[in-house]
C-alpha cells in the first residue's frame, strides 16, 4: 500500500465556494466585507526584497511581542500559524495519542470532524448541553475544540461556562474564537492561567480582514505552546505574512471601527430578517444562522441566490439543514441580499 | 498526559542561524545571494488588497497553470507547499502508516530526522552505497527522501542512479530537489511516469531567492498528487506568496542569469579553496561541503569567522564535523570569506 489507509479513506474538507467574479455577492465564508487597514498596503509597497532573499524569523517575535504586549503577557504564550488551520493541525498532534480523541460542540466548525480524519482519531460530537458536565465526556476526548462563537450557529457563551467546562475536562481545550472580536467578552485570561489547560486561538481573517494572508495564532500557558513550537515547520509563516500581520494588529482604531461596523450590520440585518419571518439565532459573530419562513427553504434558497450571484452557506443534515449560514456583508450587499430574498419569495407568491 | 508522548521527547530542528545585522557575510543557510526577480516587488508594489480580505484559491491553480506547463504535465501532476518543510510533514502522513518508516541518505538534510521524530516513526539513514540495492533495504521504509544535489555535501547522482532504485523500492520515492535547478540533469521525467512511486520536491528558496515567502512544489503521478491534496490545510499558501513565486517562476530568464552567476562562482570558490589544500566534494548544489588544511578545523574555524561576523555552517557528527558547509554567495561575499581564512590561517602560524 503506497498511500496510508487512513488517507486513502479520506473524504477532503470542502471549503466554501470562491466565485470568481467579483460582481458576486459572496457572503458565504465568513469573510470580513471591508478591506484591511491601511497600513497592510503601506507594508506590501515598501517591502523590502532582502527579506524575500532570506528565511523569515522562525520565531516571529516582532509579531508575537506585539500581541504578547497587548494581552498582557510574554511571548512565550504566543503561537503563530499558517493561519488557524496549521494551529489546529499541529494541535492535533501535540496533544492528541493515536488511541485518543478529538471533541467539539455538534454543529460546528465543519473542518474538525476533517482534522480528526487527517489525524486518524476519532470525532466525537457533543450537543452542547453536554457540555456542563464535562466530566460526563467520553474518556478517549483528549483536546476539545470549543469555538465561541461558534459556527454555523453564532451562539456565544460566556467565559465563565468554559471556564467552568476547563476545570473539569483533564485535556487540553482549545477555545477558537475566530469570530471572538465581534463577541462581548473573551477567554484569553483563563489561557494565561499558569499550568492551565486552556488556549485561546484568534485569526487575522475575520475581524482584520487578511483571510488571503494566512496568520492565526494561539495564547496559552508556556508549556503547551512550547509544544506547539516543537512540532512545527522551521518557518511556518512567510516574511510578508508576518509584516502584514502586525501593521493590521497595530491599526487598533482601523480594526475597532471596521468590528463595530459589521455588529452594526449584524443587529440591523438579523432585525430584517426577523420582521421577514425568519428565524434567526441570536449571533455574537460576523454572520448569522437563521432559518427562512414556510414555503420556502434553505436548500431551495441557497439555490436560487446562487442564479443571482449571490453566494451563500448551506450545510446539509439533520442540525443545520434548515438553515443558511449568511456572512455579514457591507450595508450595500445585505441591502442586495434582502432585495433577492424579497423577489424570491415575490416569485413563489405567483406561482399558481 | 496533556502533551503526546512522542512530542514530549522531542528535540526540536535547529534551523541556521539568522542573524540581525546586515552587516553579516550569511553563507550559513543556502539561500541565494541575489535578490528575486523585480517581478517579485511589482507584485508586491501592486498587490490588490481585496485578495487579501478574501481567501486564497485553495487549489493555487495559475501557479499550478505555469509549472505543469512548464514541465510539460497536467496541474494534477503539481502540488503546492508552504515551503517544502509543509510538503515532507505531509508527505511523511499521507505515505507512511503507524508502524513504518522514512529512509534518506546520511548524511542527508537534517530535517528528515526530525521529521520521522515528528511523526513518531522510525527515520533510517542509509549510506550511499546501500542505495544501489532497494530490494536490500529495510521492509519498513515506505517513504524514501533521496536529497539530490545531497545536502550537507552537494553531490549529485545522474537521474539513471535513482530511476533504478525506484524500480526495486516499493514505497513512494521523493527526490528533494531543493538545489536541482543547480544540478545538470533532474529527475521530472521519472516523476511523471504514470503509475509510478517518484515524485519531485522544488522549492522557490533556493534558485528563486524567495526562501522568505515559503513556496515549495511537487511534482508526481496523479494519485499520488491527489493524496496530498486531501490532507492538506484548506488554504495552505497564501495570496501573496502565490502571486509572488509565479512572477519569479514566469521570469525565466532572470532565474537562468542568476543560477548561471551561482555557478561560476562556486566552481571559482571550490577551485580557491583547493589552492588553500581544502578537500572540497564536488558540489552541484549552491553550496560547497569542504574540509579546512590542518592545523585548521572545522569547528575552531567555524567560531573564528563567527567572531567576524561571517557565518557558514557546521555539522557536528562523526559524518560531517570534518567539515564546513559554505552557501556559495556573491564574488564579493566569497572574497570577504577568504580573505577571513586567509587572515586566521596567518594568525595561527604567528602563535608560538
Amino acid at each position: 500500500m503506497r498511500i496510508a489507509k487512513s488517507v486513502e479513506k479520506l473524504e477532503a474538507y470542502v471549503p466554501g465556494e470562491q466565485p470568481a467574479s467579483r460582481e458576486a455577492i459572496k457572503l458565504n465564508t465568513n469573510e470580513n466585507p471591508y478591506p484591511p487597514s491601511p497600513e497592510c498596503a503601506k507594508v506590501l509597497q515598501g517591502f523590502d526584497l532582502e527579506l524575500l532573499r532570506r528565511y523569515p524569523d522562525p520565531n516571529f517575535v516582532e509579531l508575537r511581542k506585539a500581541i504578547a504586549k497587548a494581552n498582557g503577557c510574554q511571548i512565550e504564550n504566543v503561537f503563530v500559524g499558517n493561519g488557524s488551520d496549521e494551529i489546529l493541525s499541529l494541535a492535533a498532534k501535540a496533544f492528541v495519542e493515536n488511541d485518543e480523541a478529538i471533541g467539539s460542540l455538534d454543529p460546528s466548525y465543519s473542518l474538525y470532524k476533517t482534522l480528526a480524519a487527517i489525524r486518524d482519531v476519532r470525532w466525537l460530537g457533543m450537543k452542547k448541553e453536554a457540555l456542563q458536565k464535562a466530566d460526563a465526556l467520553d474518556k478517549a476526548i483528549s483536546l476539545f475544540l470549543w469555538t465561541n462563537p461558534n459556527a454555523p450557529t453564532g451562539e456565544w457563551v460566556h467565559p465563565s461556562v468554559i471556564a467552568r467546562f476547563a476545570r473539569g475536562f483533564p485535556g487540553v481545550l482549545i477555545v477558537d474564537e475566530a469570530y471572538g472580536d465581534f463577541a462581548p467578552e473573551n477567554c484569553i485570561a483563563q489561557a494565561l492561567e499558569p499550568g492551565g489547560n486552556t488556549m485561546v486561538m484568534r485569526t487575522f481573517s475575520k475581524s482584520y480582514s487578511l483571510a488571503g494572508m494566512r496568520v492565526g495564532y494561539l495564547i496559552g500557558p508556556v508549556e503547551l505552546i512550547g509544544a506547539m513550537f516543537k512540532i512545527k515547520d522551521s518557518y511556518n509563516v512567510d516574511a510578508v505574512a508576518q509584516a502584514v500581520a502586525l501593521a493590521a494588529f497595530n491599526d487598533c482604531d482601523y480594526h475597532r471601527r471596521t468590528v463595530a461596523k459589521v455588529v452594526e450590520t449584524r443587529e440591523r440585518f438579523a432585525g430584517e430578517l426577523r420582521r421577514r419571518g425568519w428565524d434567526v439565532i441570536p449571533s455574537q459573530a460576523n454572520f448569522v444562522f437563521a432559518k427562512p419562513p414556510s414555503p420556502q427553504n434553505a436548500s431551495g434558497l441557497h439555490a436560487a441566490l446562487k442564479e443571482r450571484n449571490i453566494f451563500v452557506r448551506y450545510f446539509p443534515g439533520p442540525l443545520t439543514g434548515e438553515r443558511l449560514r449568511i456572512t455579514v456583508g457591507t450595508e450595500g450587499q445585505i441591502a442586495g441580499l434582502l432585495a433577492a430574498i424579497d423577489d424570491i419569495r415575490a416569485k413563489i407568491g405567483e406561482q399558481p
